[in-house]
């Protein structure tokens, strides 16, 4: 209901609330999909919720996570400044902090989703899934190896916010530097000593994605499978399509989508930049005339090429035409990057000088 | 697999094949759906396939219909010359031409729709689905009305093609004149005798939606319920949000999603306006004083907003403003309408004098 997995250990922590709990309410901070589970499943259950979100928090989070009825409170400039004022909060008012990972209760519900993996499917081969706080891996990979030992599990980490990676490297929890990451929602400085020591315990390996597997997945996944995932839920699926997931021939493998909350902005942008990728979109220079139809000669042999001009810019001052020409910068949508050079070589032969870059 | 209903006629189709006409393979005109259907199933049960597409046919749709096997065809500017040039191969060579729905065997195979939605739901109050040709509406129709006739079913066009609606108003399929449209996969010029009839007899009523009710529609899906929808496929969708399904309060409602081949490059395009319509891009002009220093005085008010600059645009020659002023057109990317409304007033409250429009 929520658009993620979290709703599930943020469920089954609101039903271990004591009665005295339930009255006082619970608290929790974030900027994304446990803000949204906690607030949800609170609501449900009757009980006020409290969630502390960065400032800068998109409008549309805020006004998601205040339509499921929770209290919201903007304070400080990140995630970090944002779970001080929560614990402060709780310790003035005395409401229950739900942590997004770090807690047995909330491990044990995102756990639920491997019973359901093995219900779904009891003969899988390989299960690969995103890693942030490690709550969720730490939880399913107890139920599959717990059930069948056999089942290989590989965790998914962006290379800028590998903080299981690092974990594993370093033999326990350590601080990581983290960047920005389209996998912003699983992008943590450091893992529990819990969430390290179940997946130490039982997955099989830590592989680490760049921004540009986490934009194809996105990509794929939109254009294939009709899905819209959020950078950090479509980390497992860029893992497979980078090739980085081992011995997967023949294998039944599951792909875990952790959520789909992700900001339109970015989606747009992915979008864009994948066409650019793709070489549906193109820029390049061209030397004309500067005069009367000197334009209308590019743009008559474009149209005939049917290459449909996005952007077009005249640049008379600065560029190295000669004097009486003048260079044109022009950002083409074609079908293709096939249909590019043929766009490229129409206005070469008819005497034009084209730069692309 | 080919990611609409559509492969459920074609696949109904081409079980029906005799052996001698499996052998001469079959052939079909389509710039979407019903090219990927016929040509992915007609692989799958080992026929030749050979789908004519019109010549500006979206690069990825082209090569997505070869990769499922078929022989394509480019020809003509648009689907009409490529169903008279399909109608040509097919005297001359012997295969078996597969009508996207004036076929029996095709209405049949998208009726199938209507089996599973009483499968998955016998209780079900209302159906809305879009209309093409009508051959999903009047198969599905027929099943469900026949088994429970209680059932209301509405079929939805786009207001600027609207084939089905001009036939009920003149008690039989005419022509009408197709303007463009989101929901291009559904812009049909006439629906066949046999589909009008079936949808008459079985149908409450023809609604229509016009291009917002239809962005909006994809956007919503994409947000909210993390789907991809084409236009054609968002159509029940979009009349439901519109508000213009009659009497559904408390009902059980179903709205079909009939397909996801959206090109992304539209989608794109339906996103970014979408953010306009939800005031979180504007567009805004304000009067600066033209010296060094001029602009660093708004960018800063900007900044301290929290509004993110995506274009800037001076304008020295033609606007307005007294010698010494000039104009600055700015997009920005801003929260929402209330966060636009905070920067507006930011700004005039530092004496300067902004347009929005």
């Amino acid at each position: 209901m929520s658009g993620s997995y979290k709703e599930r250990g943020a469920l089954n922590r609101l039903l271990q609330l004591t009665e005295d709990e339930r009255r006082r309410g619970v608290i929790a901070a974030s900027a994304g999909n446990h803000a949204q589970g906690v607030s949800y499943h609170a609501t449900r259950l009757g009980i006020q919720s409290t969630i502390v979100m960065p400032e800068r928090t998109p409008l549309i989070k805020v006004t998601r996570t205040r339509n499921y009825g929770a209290n919201v409170v903007l304070w400080g400039n990140d995630l970090a400044q944002a779970i001080a004022h929560a614990q402060e909060i709780q310790t003035r008012h005395g409401m229950v902090f739900v942590h997004p990972f770090d807690d047995a209760a909330v491990i044990a519900g995102q756990g639920t989703v491997g019973l359901e993996l093995l219900e779904q499917n009891p003969y899988l081969d390989v299960v690969v899934c995103p890693i942030g706080g490690g709550g969720l891996i730490g939880g399913m990979a107890l139920v599959l190896k717990e059930t069948n030992p056999r089942i290989r599990i590989y965790g998914v980490e962006p290379t800028v916010a590998a903080a299981m990676r690092a974990a594993f490297d370093a033999g326990g929890p350590v601080d990581v530097v983290t960047g920005r990451t389209l996998a912003d929602g699983i992008a943590i400085r450091r893992v529990s000593e819990l969430t390290y020591q179940l997946t130490r315990k039982y997955i099989d390996d830590v592989l680490t994605v760049d921004e540009e597997n986490i934009a194809n997945a996105i990509l794929h996944l939109l254009e294939q499978e009709k899905t819209v995932a959020e950078g950090a839920g479509a980390a497992a699926v860029a893992a497979l399509l980078a090739g980085k997931v081992p011995n997967i021939a023949n294998k039944r493998v599951c792909c875990l989508l952790t959520g789909g909350n992700i900001d339109v902005n970015v989606l747009s942008l992915v979008i864009e930049r994948g066409l650019v990728a793709q070489g549906r979109r193109m820029r390049m220079s061209v030397t004309i005339a500067d005069r009367p139809g000197g334009l209308q000669a590019v743009t008559q042999i474009l149209a005939s090429t049917h290459a449909n001009i996005l952007e077009i810019h005249h640049d008379r001052l600065f560029s190295h035409a000669v004097l009486g020409d003048t260079i044109i910068h022009l950002v083409l949508e074609t079908r293709g990057a096939e249909h590019g050079t043929d766009v490229v070589s129409a206005l070469q032969n008819a005497g034009y000088s084209v730069q692309t870059k």
